[in-house]
């Protein structure tokens, strides 16, 4: 599809380099809107929290904003008062290069954390930013936010409320440090609709849970996770009332939905990403534990890596969970062959077809409880050479 | 030092080979006492239990035990009612050669979850473990145990109480799923002291929680964590008051503490062994919180294999641990090189400093939260390639 038919209107971006990890690549872009635009944002629940992350919460109590700046290469966290000050300098010179109020300014920030910002390099860009802004843009903003993410991520909707087109549009970057509890690294959602705070921010939230707070690369939670929706209303609408939301959240949530299976599927050495699915589970929270620890366990991941459909390890994980269950009634299915019954492994040739299925970069393990009606799916990836290799280098 | 000086009396062992994993293997061990020995355990919280534990359990509420058979290739987990069948048979069998009653008998098994064991061969071992039985053989309990162990691990201990002189001999195995709660894996520690069950049990669970409790190779709890501890009496001492059996706690403690630190060293493709110490936390609770996260954090495994003082995954690890702390107040500390002070990093000296102390096999990550007295030593080991080959591998 062409541009003008899936960027909502009055968005422009333009990206830059400030040579802030390496001279010549890509590493900060600006998201303008024409109006002010509602704004909402969800933010990582990690206690130490990233300047970036401080200034948004704190500006998007309003509700609105105007302008994203995001940068990678370096996460402006764990900087103190500095970072602080560096972060309010930089939306400053924005603001006033663009002439808008300083508070309309949104920061995002990715990278390696405890280093302050280049901030003389990233000052001189800006202006270079501001010049640069246009419609055609926007997809540039996906490859300018990566960091150790081997492909960019965006994902788009087209929507209709009450006869007015709408649409979204978003893009997202991932990697590693990847348990988003509550929203995951960066992301940001741009929408011409016309909507309220309160909508905005209730549908992204849902959205988020059942998304982003549903994946796991290696389950450390980020310093910088955000996710930030802009809606700018020149879709020209009138703003919906709460039962006429259910096209915008479906929308809102397929977009998500697309770009945490990206974010995945680009785990740090990531070779198969695989739907770890629980049901039967007394309720969602133990689902949800289950599901989790499954996920983020050390040996189902490299088991996964090695394709050996050994659901000795899967049975361990969920024993040590916190999830109540009864050994001698757990059922487990990988890549929709089941290799567990009543607790009992079926044998050789189930595990051969399981096998075989989990050759396929995408799969499935389905694990049923019997003990109730929880239900939880996590998408995780496998831990393969590349992700030690990746992380015991970066930095260095 | 010799035999004589360090086995405890009475006690002998055998190993053997059953094929369970590869034939000519050393798989099976037994250890007996002469007599019947005061008898306490401590086994994985795990809900998914292997048969040796359902049943050792249940056999160790009366307080004492003559003979631990054990077997590695073969974890008897996720067997059902047939896997406990089997266990039932093989102490049966033992029972029956050794002539003592059955219920005299303790079983231990560690290796691949869900399949059966091989019973005909392990019962056909158990005349030649019985004819076999030695003082001298102690020692080779440690071998036979061993799963992807690289070396056996022995630790001892003399103590005298009241002019009595006494021993205590342990052997334990570990390698990976190793995030003991409770016990680890397999630890069997004989002693000739005469002591009372009460005070056994007292003795081992705290030593264990201080020891055992307080490593993590991957995060992942065995099905299988057990530790025993026989202690037949033939040191001839009175039985101890409870305000006479410091020494004993010492040399308990000691041995236990140089057993899991052996585990911590042959971690499934660990190269490095570091204490994660945190202090100045609001309470011991939370100092487990953050050391135990930062311990089981994969971008801080992986740092630390690759030698880089990247304090910011530290950070990011404590950040999201559920420890309360202020970030603005943290001061870092690696291998006795202070790289953060109040939260922020020093530069790019200190962290060359610190660079240089983790070139060493062994040091330590100190965390100072000064919210507090809380503390908490956890001890880890870092996550290379070989931890993913290994795992990969295993079983295939």
């Amino acid at each position: 599809m062409k541009g003008d038919e899936i960027f909502p209107k009055g968005f422009q971006a333009a990206t830059a380099s400030a040579a802030i990890k390496k001279p010549g690549r890509s590493d900060m872009a600006l998201i303008y809107s024409q109006v002010v635009a509602t704004a909402a944002g969800t933010f990582t629940k990690n206690l130490v929290k990233a300047a970036c992350v401080l200034l948004d919460m704190e500006r998007l109590k309003k509700g609105n904003a105007q302008a994203i700046l995001a940068n990678s290469g370096n996460a402006n966290a764990c900087t103190g008062q500095g970072g602080l000050d560096d972060a309010i300098e930089l939306s400053k010179e924005l603001s006033s290069t663009l002439g808008i109020s300083e508070d309309q300014v949104l920061l995002a920030s990715t990278g390696v954390i405890g280093q302050r910002l280049p901030l003389e390099r990233m000052k001189g860009a800006i202006a270079h930013l501001v010049k640069g802004l246009s419609r055609e843009n926007l997809p540039l903003v996906a490859q300018a936010i990566m960091t150790t993410d081997t492909f960019p991520k965006i994902a788009y909707h087209r929507g209709s409320i009450k006869g007015h087109d709408y649409r979204i549009y978003a893009v997202a970057k991932g990697a590693g440090m990847i348990m988003p509890n509550m929203a995951t690294m960066l992301c940001f959602l741009l929408t011409d609709l016309a909507i309220g705070y309160d909508q905005l921010k209730g549908v992204l939230l849902r959205a988020v849970d059942k998304t982003f707070n549903k994946i796991t690369v290696d389950g450390d939670t980020s310093t910088n996770d955000m996710v930030l929706a802009l809606a700018n209303g020149l879709a020209g609408n009138p703003v919906p009332g709460s039962f006429e939301l259910e096209d915008f959240e479906n929308g809102v949530g397929k977009v998500l939905r697309e770009l945490s299976s990206m974010i995945v599927r680009d785990g740090e050495g990531a070779t198969k990403l695989v739907m770890v699915k629980v049901i039967g589970a007394r309720d969602p929270q133990d689902a949800e534990l289950a599901s989790r620890t499954i996920c983020n366990s050390m040996l189902v991941k490299t088991a996964i890596f090695g394709e050996d459909p050994n659901w000795g390890r899967i049975m361990a994980a969920l024993g040590r969970s916190g999830c109540m269950f009864e050994p001698g009634k757990v059922d487990i299915f990988i890549g929709g062959i089941k290799v567990v019954e009543n607790g009992l492994g079926l044998g050789y040739k189930a595990e051969e077809s399981a096998k075989e299925r989990m050759r396929a970069k995408e799969f499935e393990v389905l694990v049923d409880l019997k003990m109730g009606k929880g239900e939880c799916e996590i998408i995780t990836c496998d831990l393969s050479f590349d992700y030690v290799k990746i992380n015991a280098e970066y930095r260095t």
